[in-house]
């Protein structure tokens, strides 16, 4: 992948002025990183404000609670992903003893968000395999009682796919059901758990943290001068390793039928083959979140990197949702309509599984179309 | 499609003596068809006498009763096809009488070796899908108790695919042995359905017809000296405007997951979506059959004709074999493991559909590479 340093006589290239500063001759340096970090780590506390403020009432304005759920993650993903990144910057006690904090709490944040687009994906995809109409769906993530900022009722999930259940059959009207039951109450728990994690003291010492971020970035002496490229190029070379390592040439040829091989295993683990397709959607992002601490945020976007990752989040997605259909035929006692539709729900997503490696591949092989 | 006549001075052609004395002016005539149809009932009689001496015993050499049933399929859907595209310059009571007959014989024939096929694709599948080593499996057309010409003995199936058990998970084998048990009962009932037909009064008609045909052809008046090329290319136009109207554009996207749509539908008639592709196949083979009366057996194969069938045949065959597997799955009181297994095989037979569709139009777009 090219890549492209900010030329500052460029008047289209427009950084930041804060960024213009931490460029020495046009080089980004640590004074960049803690500039980006800085505006995280300020993107952070205004997440968080804005989150307390809304509550668990349902948005009141432009703003809603999973908005601000959503805007608290992102910054917490974008620290967490610098300080690894650029980790020889930083002093060594505080990025090692926050690191582990913001990984916690990513995961946290996270799972309620992860079960309701779960749960919709599978549900949009039982209506889809029964030929049904399906309305226009509201987003799962846009719904009043999802997401940490609002309560989990427990009651139906606000998907626009489950108001109409007239046109399943039987296995997939009861598939659907048993998936809603399972996956609402796995998202309420998660409901509970964020709104615990959020109240407690762990959480609070990695918000003060954060908030001393937003004024102080803890380099390491010399830092601040030091060339950001080398950092950002390794990262850069995880990614490209970790791609060059993946079955590309599988991947590239449609209809494979890959992804469902171990379909019926025994083994009811997650899919190994996946494991390497996750691994490069996180230096995916590792290597997005270098460039912005390099380039800045305002700069424009790289098409292929920003559509590689989409198709690495929705191979994420269909991977879990398989994962969690195949987990709910195993629940006994379910009749074996019930089971057949989940199997045939199972081997749909395994499909778009291969359908987003496909997609990937594609991106992938194309030319960098635009570098900040 | 260009259609490009037989040149008689091309040396490449090499046309049989037998056309070369029935084109006129290069222009091949009814005699050509003529030829075709003595030929191919020539073949019709060899085919039945082989049938005959290799009887219910496995072969004995070089062919065996497989081979003599599948010879005679092959002749009776050309005489069949003939019948059908180059219907005016025939007589027509003798047509319409023998048609109907050609068409029963052909649909009794075949019945026993593609529940054989199907079940070998199916077991295939699931031991594929269970990420099973699978032994080179004999095709299931050459095994000594299928087809016509052996005795159904309504014990295991031949395909190697069903030796190894120990590596398929309990839904899987349960799946297996369900597919095994239902399809080989059918292949069962197919064979003796078929073993009755050729010793039936009516099939002795119908070789009766055969063998005058091997000598006299009933051509209509003026029909020796009418141009063939007509009639062949009208077979051609009817190929070409049902292909149009195929969803190509669909089906050359990846990944599309439209033959899944209605997989769950409470309609478990076959796919109407198929319907389209299968006639389709059945008109190229009728296109096919009108190059060979009109250029010969002998002369090059079009390699894209020959491609584009077996990927409707691929389609032809999958389809069938997901209906299978639903149908299996509506078997009352079945576990939940193998109505999950079911559904899996059936998503993954369709999603073999789509494949098939794929490769047909990746196929069709290509420019036809040679042409007799």
């Amino acid at each position: 992948m090219a890549q492209q340093h900010l030329d500052p006589t460029d008047p289209t290239a427009g950084p930041s002025p804060a960024l213009g500063s931490a460029l020495a001759g046009g080089i980004p340096t640590g004074e960049a990183l803690a500039g980006y970090l800085r505006a995280q780590a300020t993107e952070f506390l205004r997440a968080l404000r804005l989150h307390r403020e809304t509550g668990p009432v349902a948005g009141n304005g432009a703003e809603n609670p999973v908005d601000a759920a959503r805007a608290l993650r992102r910054s917490v993903r974008r620290i967490s992903g610098s300080l690894h990144t650029f980790r020889p910057l930083l002093e060594t006690d505080w990025s090692e003893g926050l690191q582990p904090e913001l990984a916690w709490l990513s995961g946290t944040l996270s799972m309620e968000h992860a079960y309701a687009a779960r749960l919709e994906r599978l549900l949009l995809a039982l209506h889809r395999l029964s030929g049904a109409t399906v309305l226009p769906a509201q987003p799962a993530a846009a719904a009043p009682s999802s997401a940490t900022g609002g309560p989990a009722t427990g009651g139906p999930p606000t998907a626009a796919a489950t108001t109409d259940r007239g046109n399943l059959t039987v296995g997939a009207a009861k598939a659907g059901a048993l998936l809603e039951r399972q996956l609402t109450l796995a998202r309420t728990r998660s409901h509970s758990t964020a709104l615990q994690a959020l109240g407690s003291s762990r959480f609070h010492a990695v918000a003060d943290k954060v908030a001393v971020l937003a004024s102080e970035v803890p380099l390491t002496p010399g830092a601040a001068a030091t060339d950001l490229c080398v950092l950002a190029a390794a990262a850069e070379d995880r990614l490209t390793d970790a791609v060059t390592a993946l079955p590309l040439v599988t991947a590239g040829s449609p209809y494979n039928a890959e992804a469902l091989i171990h379909g019926l295993s025994p083994d009811p683990a997650p899919h190994p083959q996946d494991a390497p397709w996750h691994q490069v959607r996180l230096l995916l992002r590792l290597h997005r979140y270098a460039r912005e601490a390099l380039h800045g945020t305002d700069g424009q976007i790289d098409v292929r990197l920003l559509t590689a990752g989409q198709a690495l989040d929705r191979h994420r997605d269909a991977s879990e949702a398989a994962a969690a259909a195949a987990s709910a035929a195993r629940t006994p006692r379910i009749a074996p309509a019930t089971a057949y539709a989940l199997g045939v729900l199972h081997a749909d997503q395994r499909h778009e599984v291969e359908a987003a490696r496909f997609a990937f591949q594609q991106c992938w092989q194309k030319q960098a179309v635009s570098t900040p």
